[in-house]
């Protein structure tokens, strides 16, 4: 075998096994990536990309260019006017685009971009929450076998690093539970709720105005966008695939600020959960809800946009991770350090996956006993006929805005088919978890 | 060239390069590892590995067997009794032993076998924030020559993940800024002075009985621990190495009852903090001290025992990090997971590193400006000489504790020499940072 032959199948098989350490031939220096979808994520990843080229060009020991933005829109004075294309074909043909950042968002054009650069043997990097819950599983395993990478640390948490400690640091422990404020829009609420003392729609109409809302908030508000993310959390922290779809999920427009003053007396505040955990048998339950949870816990001080997620692991015990959960540019933080990370593993695999769900693996959350709050206009005895001797935390009357004949108090530990069941004939105002 | 020599050189050559992917021959399929030092933190290296097998092969693709337990004493009755040995030279020969793990703590031995097992080819992982702080530029520098690891994720905040965030989910940001509650003894005291009106000396006594603080404090009260975690941080986040023994360093023994009421009045909590950032010429500065810290502001709940660090980078924003930041069980998760990394990238060099100091680089703390808390028992006239008519908290008699003649006030924006000049002649009873 001449030298020649022996130096090409060498560098040929070490490009393909471990493409990191030599630049395949025929590759410029500069690793090219495009960006799909310019807008509010998209553009801070540009921005972000140029503002501090210089540190990220040292983190990734590469330098890193933007060969193209791809948009079906026009952004004539952009100064990345030049790099605009409409065609995604072009970056699907293109050898020397190895990463291809997707943030055009849901499961349309998102998912068939993100099979077509995968299939091209691109690594991809998103912020698509909505994808990575839906379709994660079929695209890892995509990405596993053209041996490039599928990363996500954007799609929860915004800038907090979440999905890298779960995956590379708490790897000593077996983690039993993750849950957390997840979305920023129902956390921004329900705080102005607690400090203002002003009802829901009304601050949902502030929120739209500041810019924390969407025109349309159902996906946050309902509970629908931390369900994606507390499905993520679940599929890497516990191994099988959770589908949003198939979880028990609730949003916040049921809070009043009676529930918000009753909370404080038991010294709890109100706030939507996504939550996570492993039963005692092995099979794991997940779901979206407002909870009480105490004013002494860390959490409960995670206001306003800000998102806080807590995991507990059998060697760590807890921690938390705290910070922006949404906009631009701490976005576009998170998505820009998965692609230097893609860089630094270009056609080296990053240890990322779970299986497929199996039957019974998951656990309706309403099967699961927990605490309850519950608020009635029911009275005393058919409180004390379905619960018992509970600790009342209001009474008829004794709060401004509550109806003349309405109680409040927390249940022992039941299932959510339980309570149902109990609470039969009753009239239940509202009904949240205690954490 | 035949066909077995091509193989051979082919191995061989790819052991050297990339030795993660394929296993170089006469080593087992095990992943053998060494653990030195067997106190608090080694045994719970042992007992985690052990506990979590399964899970911990999974995460790191290879099975991970504990070889050697190296240490002067014995110990008859220990589960692990059959792999201790007291010779560090047969580790250090053992060419199977891929990576050693060092809990000995300090400069001594610790030292002396971390370099001989890094120049024998081995990865070196660690808790040891007094030996990554002193000698880490060195040591980083042997890995890198040798081509292997030199991991300490342990050393700072115990098991809350934050070196790996740092130079790994972080890396598109220009961070300007890294502050943070790093050790659990003086937290611990500090947060029942406020919760329980009792004195430092009477808690600090408790602390010791519950084993909260070493039969020795000072390391822990007088701040030198914290002194190395927040070099350690500082050279991770600015890229160059700063030295413990050259940063202002003041501990807790300082602070009494009375700052804690006049601080709390104020709506402000007091913390020992270690802090480092950036000033505007690129130099940056670093030092540890108590600080009044907001009540508004999530770290100013970080309680007990508890650690916390907050981040700031340019496109991020701000982030928290939160949990143990010491114990047995949350450092051995930080050091088994740095293992399991160290097995991943066995003979691929991780990207972490630091360039040595240079002169001017470290602007002494007491020259930069911020505002301070003072409590005087000099009068009116004085504080009004020196500062103006500043906002008074604390007027004489109006606290138990204080003397009868005791004023208590903040000052604006001033250097430490400044307020040193101002306070010439002054009879200054304490004299904190506000955060």
């Amino acid at each position: 075998m001449s030298y020649v032959k022996f130096t090409w199948l060498f560098k040929h098989i070490f490009s393909v096994v471990s493409g990191n350490i030599f630049t395949p031939e025929g590759v410029t220096d500069v690793v090219n990536i495009a960006i799909l979808g310019f807008g509010t994520v998209g553009s801070g990843v540009a921005e972000v990309m140029a503002e501090n080229a210089q540190s990220i060009a040292h983190n990734a020991a590469e330098e890193i260019g933007v060969r193209y933005i791809v948009d079906i829109r026009d952004f004539p004075d952009s100064p990345f006017a030049d790099k605009l294309i409409r065609d995604f074909d072009i970056v699907e043909n293109d050898p020397e685009v190895r990463i291809v950042v997707e943030t055009i968002g849901g499961v349309g054009k998102a998912y068939e971009f993100t099979k077509r650069a995968l299939l091209a043997g691109k690594s991809v990097v998103t912020s698509n929450k909505e994808l990575v819950a839906a379709h994660g599983h079929e695209l890892l395993e995509i990405a596993r076998r053209k041996n490039v990478n599928y990363l996500f640390e954007a799609s929860v948490g915004g800038g907090i690093p979440i999905i890298r400690p779960i995956t590379q640091c708490l790897t000593a422990n077996e983690i039993d539970e993750i849950y957390g404020i997840l979305n920023g829009t129902t956390n921004y609420i329900l705080t102005r709720m607690i400090t203002d003392g002003a009802p829901f729609e009304e601050i949902l109409k502030d929120a739209q105005r500041l810019g924390y809302a969407e025109a349309d908030p159902t996906a946050d508000v309902e509970g629908y966008d931390a369900a994606r993310k507390i499905c993520i959390l679940a599929d890497l922290c516990f191994g099988r695939s959770v589908d949003p779809e198939k979880i028990s999920v609730e949003g916040i427009s049921g809070v009043t600020l009676e529930d918000v003053e009753y909370a404080r007396r038991l010294g709890y505040k109100l706030k939507l959960l996504g939550r996570a955990y492993k039963l005692a048998d092995g099979r794991i339950t997940a779901y979206v809800a407002p909870h009480l949870i105490s004013k002494t816990s860390l959490l409960s001080n995670v206001d306003g946009v800000m998102n806080g997620i807590v995991v507990h692991g059998n060697a760590l015990g807890e921690c938390m991770f705290y910070g922006a959960g949404a906009g631009k540019r701490p976005t576009a933080s998170a998505v820009v350090a998965d692609v230097i990370d893609a860089v630094k593993h270009l056609k080296a695999r990053k240890y990322l996956g779970w299986e497929e769900s199996e039957p019974g693996y998951l656990v309706d959350a309403n099967d699961v006993p927990m605490r309850w709050y519950l608020r009635t206009g029911s009275g005393l005895e058919a409180i004390g006929r379905a619960f018992g001797d509970v600790r009342l935390i209001s009474y008829p009357g004794d709060y401004p805005g509550a109806g003349p004949e309405e109680y409040a108090f927390a249940t022992p530990s039941l299932t959510g088919r339980e309570l149902e069941e109990k609470c039969a004939g009753m009239d239940i105002r509202s009904r949240f978890r205690i954490l």
